[in-house]
């Protein structure tokens, strides 16, 4: 497999952009480092790097909602990527499809909860 | 206006992903700081910092390729902000639409460009 020259940051990492590949939906927003990214060319699911608990995370793992790898993309500095999946359920551990339920009001700057939840988390996440 | 509780990073940084509203295609994903996201809600158009720069940026600046916002969502870690735009011409400064213009084959690993420019960006940025 041909290896491409990312440009990972300081801490070795690259942020991943998911998007539903079915309506263009971003999803959610997480980093992987070399190794991440090369299992989820190699498995065909999103692997990532949990900065918070420093760990590898295949997403899903616990949840079984994962994402089946279907377009990767990059973008002109190569220092972020994009990848277009088929989302198992929900991205959000919050209950919601989509990390990005919560919307601001551009005028006064107040923010709103616009999604319903699809899953209760406290049911998934023990 | 109602202050966000955004999470920013330890440089004081928030990463945020510019979408287009019209189809929902990612353009580009770029950092703010308090004060360019403040900036960006004031004037309705995108302010970003730059890194390698080191100074504010609202895009279009030298292009007049410039993004009217129109929404604003943030992620339930409040670390990531995703922005829809109305893009004039194209987000990307080397000519194409989407700064995503490489494609990335899942099977081969092989970067291909499968986009089109639609402007000369040695004519826009001299």
């Amino acid at each position: 497999m041909e290896t491409i020259e990312l440009k990972y940051d300081e801490n070795g990492l690259i942020p991943a952009i998911i998007q539903d590949i079915e309506n263009n939906e971003v999803l959610m927003m997480a980093y992987m480092d070399k190794n991440a990214f090369e299992q989820t060319l190699r498995t065909g699911k999103t692997h990532f790097w949990s900065r918070s608990r420093k760990q590898y995370w295949l997403k899903g793992e616990s949840s079984g909602h994962t994402q089946e790898v279907k377009e990767i993309y990059y973008d002109c500095d190569k220092d972020t990527l994009l990848i277009k999946v088929i989302q198992n359920i929900a991205a959000c551990h919050e209950g919601y499809r989509s990390c990005f339920f919560t919307k601001v009001d551009t005028k006064t700057g107040k923010p709103d909860i616009f999604m319903e939840k699809i899953f209760d988390e406290k049911k998934i996440y023990k």
